[in-house]
């Protein structure tokens, strides 16, 4: 089996939460977001180098959270930027010789093992690979005052891990910084290679608002 | 005020959901789905209109279902057609002389008080009004074997209720039934009508999946 690394993201100051604490700390169950969002890709390969990008001024609240949890699965602590792009950046600095390499939002703790899977195997066979859904709802495009209806079926929406052969990740974050890099295969993408779309799973949510975090309780506990 | 009315279209067969029993009925909290939904457009304004479209065959079901939860409010059961469209076009031949009529999924009963005012408010003062949110997650367009990243931002997602000035919408459903048509702003866009967007409510999501069930029954204990 390929070495495999994952680099979680996690840049969350949690403003948008009305809470103090930034949502990657945030309980749900008995422990924050981001162990169980670890734990996901430690039960997926045991064998996973797991790479936490933290704001730096976050490490000592999460090491006291580590232990408060006795939370032991190892993981490289990396200081974040001040954009995503800048903390994927100083992540991949950490990676070592792994083959692939994975980035997952910290505060996806929902992910699945077969959408994990799925990533891997398809970057492993074609470079690049990243979660999507199909779009449920109507959606229209919008531009100024006006909008329109557009085929929902022709949309999808992305999620994590977006993971990829680590050479192919290392050449596309040479290339200089540019606001249209909204997430990692956007970089991938601008640096000429090809991303392939493999299904996520409807319980991937990202975790940004107070609605979000009602219905993560809810998932642990079907959990 | 203007005399309201709201057409609840329940046409769903619960094929997907994996139950015996279509979506509509399922119970969250104590109660069917479809008593959650109509209870909020009585909360908004208690002189509305209702009228309840449904599957014929699941008529005494549903009947059965009232005298068990005792549920008085008053509504009009309309007979659904093969498509959405047909379902709706019955149900307008049943709203009398209503000023303004909304057409709302019956399986999304979170519609905030807030979402149900604006989209009558402003389909009063513009004609038609449907509630949208902007996207959270990054969007691609899907061609064949390829697909591309879109800029989130241009982008909105499509809820319900969809409101209209009455003659509006009678005027767009006399158009012969298009497959395009995928809800009812694109029907009356069709005839020539500008659609105005307000927002809507995050919580307001469309209950298909088991997933959204278990999100549904956490957002009831919440309320």
């Amino acid at each position: 089996m390929s070495a495999l690394s994952v680099i979680i993201v996690a840049g969350g100051r949690g403003l948008r939460m009305g809470h103090e604490v930034p949502k990657q700390f945030l309980n749900i169950g008995r422990r924050p977001v981001l162990m169980h969002t670890i734990e996901k890709f430690y039960s997926y390969d045991s064998a996973i180098s797991v790479v936490l990008v933290l704001p730096s001024d976050q490490f000592p609240y999460w090491k006291a959270l580590c232990r408060k949890h006795n939370f032991l699965l190892s993981h490289k602590l990396v200081e974040g930027g001040p954009t995503r792009y800048n903390s994927v950046k100083n992540g991949l600095a950490h990676i070592g010789d792994s083959d692939l390499v994975g980035i997952h939002d910290g505060v996806r703790p929902f992910v699945s093992n077969q959408t994990i899977e799925r990533c891997y195997l398809v970057a492993q066979s074609h470079g690049a690979a990243i979660p999507v859904l199909e779009v449920v709802e109507s959606i229209r495009k919008v531009e100024g005052d006006r909008s329109w209806m557009k085929p929902r079926s022709a949309y999808r929406t992305v999620q994590t891990p977006q993971v990829f052969k680590s050479s192919i990740l290392k050449n596309a974050y040479d290339l200089p910084f540019n606001p249209d890099f909204t997430d990692d295969a956007s970089v991938v993408e601008a640096a000429g290679y090809d991303i392939t779309l493999v299904e996520g799973n409807r319980e991937n949510i990202k975790i940004t608002s107070p609605f979000d975090l009602v219905v993560a309780d809810a998932m642990i506990r079907e959990e």
